[in-house]
């Protein structure tokens, strides 16, 4: 099935800023942008049900390739008929290339041009991932947007080192490309695969890359090698330069940011997708996003608070539980605080895009962003 | 506000065993039994959400006193109005004394007649429960049910132990239950108290303990002391003489049990109501009860097992999802996996419970109930 339009539709752009409002199609589903993925490593985001997901109108969530080839494995992925039948996620799931958790294993992985040898943080076996076998993997996956495999250089390269990253990033993505349009699909239905760009913190690095692949026409343009250490000044100058870059009947994604202030910052900036696991991991250590401000909720001061956690979100479970009990649960090591404090920080995400969208259609987006990154950093009193 | 009718309606005797389904009524609402109580021991089943426990008919749980004494705290649970408003859990509660766990903390703790001294396996500061002050601590819980301090006598116990361990009970019994009559509720509603009886594996023991509790006219009468590791002949010997003594119009409590299989059976001994941390505790192991028998979801039988976890029972997730996608969720140790699967197992309790009541009222009790344990003790393939 090849889809009869293109993926994106451009609906709006922002006067004061660069930001968009869009459409993106895929085989399982149109996600409204711009949009935050929830991240669900292992097929499943952590403390939360499917159902919770689907209240909370999340549209797409991510899996990482690196996990659901160790684990379940792709023998099995394929056997079950692919991760949506499988983990009976029935809408549009983005994989990442399982590059950015193969250079985060650090001393157990070792480059080569035809790929990236390393070993399982589970058993220790050894493994290569090359640009066509993660294609390979992510068809057994089965999801709607897929990633080439990129070298996320770190922070800090020299610029030789950066320049060394992109150049092999460039190369992986043609043959990515390549084998991409050369296989078939598994499922009978239709993937994207999105391009990456690199180049660290220098911008010719990162003008040059975003250039060749945006030649070699993905359907969509990711900005990878961001948020890993570098200043934010950095992340909005590089975020900036790249969307600039892309065409604008495709859809953008910036990798791994991150808080609400990165994402209205770099929504402004022409972003359409983003993915973090910050609202997840947070929240299963006590800090809450609320559009009264941040929150640790182990603090002392929320222990006899009889105030419901965020009524302003649309999330059941954030209307009716008290900061108090919640303090509680955390406080108990229960899981059922997990799946509340999970449940206000992705419903809090949610809604910060959503609002977004409507604040971009209807032209007030800058105002309102400056606004909004003020209330959601104050600590909440 | 005292109830006008009395607690608990027999409404209906199974000829061929003395299985009985009544109707217990509460400040929270009616509980129709026999019934399982799932365990909420920090005042939050473990991995359900309350949406999940009532989407499950579960019309009560209890908590443990001991657990909310130490953490919230009595002050905080009255601050708040009670656990039933701290935890937005509307339906009835039933609370233990905290002696079951005092007892359970061994070196940490030390008896007395006055009452019991121990230390907090939270951060050892030393504490003491006495028959009043539980009462007072189970006021500001707010339980609907609540028990008296009992000393959990020690399996195996010599008789002279068993017998002034016995006496203990007694003398502790009359002091809460005086100690109840004499002060008020905390919230406005009414608590209903039981008595509990010990005595160990002793027949006369049992029969002396149940009887002077009997005439001290508690709400309902629990047998306490059972399943510590007795041989199962003995817990139904003693389950089967404790009911015979007690009064046909009160309800009938057996703590701490136990298996589908000791629930059936002491279902057919007269008992009305049960609690037991098996179907939690098992699920986070990947133990799970299903109407197609037991499984060790971990089992690499299941790997690529494409079949529900349990259509039978009423549990739209156990109907959903598929046993190869909870076990990778178990074996990846995901959240999820953990919320699937105790609802899976808290989802067969209720629905065995359920089933049993109806088959006491059809008077189908006793076959069926052989049927079903056999059912459920098959290991699953």
């Amino acid at each position: 099935m090849i889809p009869e339009q293109r993926p994106f539709t451009l609906e709006a752009t922002d006067v004061q800023t660069s930001a968009r409002a869009g459409k993106l199609r895929t085989a399982h589903g149109e996600i409204a942008t711009p949009i935050f993925m929830p991240v669900g490593t292992q097929g499943a985001v952590k403390a939360m049900d499917h159902q919770t997901l689907r209240a909370l109108d999340v549209p797409i969530i991510l899996a990482n390739t690196y996990h659901m080839y160790l684990r379940p494995g792709t023998e099995t992925l394929k056997a079950m008929g692919g991760l949506h039948k499988f983990s009976t996620w029935d809408r549009p799931i983005l994989t990442d290339s399982g590059g950015f958790q193969v250079f985060s294993l650090k001393d157990l992985r070792k480059m080569r041009e035809e790929g990236v040898v390393f070993q399982s943080h589970l058993d220790g076996s050894r493994h290569l991932f090359t640009p066509e076998n993660v294609v390979d993997t992510q068809r057994a996956i089965g999801s709607d947007i897929f990633m080439v495999l990129d070298e996320c250089t770190p922070y800090p390269a020299s610029y030789t080192e950066a320049r060394t990253s992109m150049e092999l990033t460039l190369r992986w993505a043609k043959r990515g490309l390549d084998h991409h349009r050369s296989t078939p699909f598994l499922y009978g239905h239709h993937q994207l695969q999105f391009g990456i760009g690199q180049g660290s913190i220098y911008q010719d690095l990162r003008a040059q890359c975003m250039d060749e692949l945006v030649a070699m026409d993905f359907d969509g343009y990711a900005i990878g090698g961001l948020s890993v250490g570098e200043p934010a000044e950095h992340m909005y100058e590089i975020t900036g330069l790249s969307t600039e870059r892309m065409p604008i009947e495709k859809a953008r994604y910036l990798m791994g940011v991150g808080t609400p202030e990165n994402i209205l910052r770099c929504i402004g900036l022409g972003v359409d997708m983003f993915d973090c696991v910050m609202p997840t991991r947070n929240a299963r250590n006590g800090t809450l996003f609320t559009t009264k401000g941040r929150v640790n909720i182990k603090n002392a001061t929320w222990k006899q608070r009889d105030e419901p956690i965020d009524e302003l979100i649309g999330v059941p479970s954030s209307a009716n539980y008290s900061m108090a009990y919640l303090r509680h649960l955390i406080n108990a090591g229960e899981i059922l605080g997990l799946m509340i404090a999970t449940a206000q920080n992705i419903g809090l995400y949610m809604w910060l895009v959503r609002q977004a969208r409507e604040k971009i259609l209807d032209g007030t987006f800058r105002q309102w962003s400056l606004e909004m990154i003020e209330q959601l950093n104050q600590p909440r009193t």
